[in-house]
């Protein structure tokens, strides 16, 4: 079944331990979409600006991922972000953002992607979420993200979201701003009460917690011995999630922890290396490796 | 197979977020004995002062610990340290510590002791974690603890510890501190070039790591809802993990992944009460409810 995400395409500037990379692809909804893109048909719903370069829209056309729903606007420029990461990797600090078309874009579903049956609001404002959710079918399952920033100014919108969607994916530190819970198992007890009937709380390098129906399961990360950017490891870890939902056409909580493995392998790739470059030249054959290592890892 | 534990028996006081409590029954080895005995018969190698009251003494001796080689010094009181959780209930902030007993103790083991086959130098000096292998027989399996004083001020003997011992149990920070990795598994490994053929990387709410001949396993804490006191967690988890492998009489890597799940479920209890409240009450079918309970948690 086919998937279709909304969210940010970006230029990003990030400097690790590792090195420094300039103008790079990222976006929230890039990130998810390469990521899923690996196990099923994926669409996105984005803007980019008039200096978005043809070279990146090829690599995205060239993985397959539909554009139909990606608008360039002409007179403004691309969404773009600056951070770093010191020692702690789990913690990105921005230098400076440049919304840009982020500032104006509305979002607009073209007809034949509204009723695609697997959908991710990734990071964008609640306003956006809603706008899209509006244009959308009855989606078979549909989970969104938020961000720090939409959580402290824009409550009430946010909590339509969570209320009109099945679930959320985030990590732990927004979970505790939204919930006021610094306990991940209270957090989640409160976003079901908030309308997430799927809660899956990320954790960084500590892995992930899903809890869904009365039921919990937690997972470690993969251990990567090398984390070369963090960039993007948790809408990787997101496309990976919906990416083996949709390929399977399952949401039940056995379908969700598998989902959740799915995901975790798809960020420990996606921290080895700056952008997307670890994810550009992953072979589904190292795919299927590295998830049976580390089924052999997590073994009684 | 029976266990030795050397380490220390304190008075602490102590604030978390849930209240106060002070001059409770603690101590790295009070804890890991409290936790081994569930599982196994285990002997206690520490001191105590003059003021060490006997309703303490009379509670480790009627939970069945043996207290040959637990010292009581007249002319001295009691180890007492006093600590403070803030938010983050992952790290105690010290406010004072008097030494007392433990700046002059020495340890003895008895004869008797002496040929346990099970052993484990909780956290103390790393000149009596060396003084106590000198009195030992070739344990079949000996691991050891250590703490941030240690690796800063006495590294030499330490890291002669490692290389007379089969393994070491110690948390994140530690690791790091030791090793100057901040990647765990990089840690790991450098942790084995020290000498310690099994590693296990404790991560409080994050659970715990193991890397053992070249092998890896991770496993995620336990979801406990509210913790009241993490203080003795760690000790708690050594104490359930010696503790398995000494009842079972096994030291491979599957011994020590299932002894990684008892120290999980240990230490689970543990932090619910203060002191050994939670672990007073305790019931073995209780233990054995949440250990299935967690093998749910973790199953696919």
């Amino acid at each position: 079944m086919s998937l279709l995400v909304l969210g940010s395409v970006a230029f990003d500037d990030v400097r690790t331990p590792a090195g420094t990379r300039v103008r790079v692809l990222g976006g929230s909804a890039t990130y998810f979409a390469w990521a899923a893109s690996t196990l099923v048909r994926t669409d996105l719903v984005a803007a980019v600006g008039r200096d978005f370069p043809d070279e990146f829209m090829q690599l995205l056309r060239g993985r397959g991922i539909g554009l139909d729903g990606l608008v360039k606007m002409e007179d403004v420029d691309t969404f773009h972000w600056s951070g770093r990461y010191g020692e702690d990797l789990n913690v990105a600090q921005t230098n400076w953002v440049r919304l840009n078309v982020l500032g104006r874009w509305k979002p607009v579903v073209p007809r034949d992607l509204q009723a695609r049956p697997f959908v991710f609001l990734a990071n964008d404002s609640p306003a956006n979420q809603i706008a899209a959710l509006e244009q959308l079918g009855r989606p078979r399952l549909c989970l969104c993200d938020t961000r720090d920033l939409w959580i402290s100014q824009d409550r009430a919108q946010l909590e339509q979201v969570l209320a009109r969607t099945d679930g959320i994916v985030l990590n732990d530190g927004e979970a505790r701003q939204l919930t006021g819970e610094r306990n991940l198992i209270r957090a989640a007890g409160r976003l079901h009460r908030l309308g997430s009937r799927i809660a899956v709380i990320k954790k960084g390098e500590h892995g992930a917690f899903l809890s869904m129906e009365g039921r919990g399961f937690a997972l470690p990360a993969y251990p990567v011995s090398e984390v070369v950017d963090p960039t993007g490891a948790g809408d990787s870890f997101a496309g990976g999630l919906m990416g083996w939902l949709a390929r399977h056409g399952e949401t039940d909580f056995k379908a969700l922890k598998h989902a959740m493995l799915a995901g975790t392998i798809t960020a420990s790739f996606c921290v080895e290396d700056f952008s997307l470059d670890r994810l550009k030249s992953l072979a589904h054959a190292a795919f299927e490796r590295r998830m049976n290592e580390f089924r052999q890892f997590l073994a009684l």
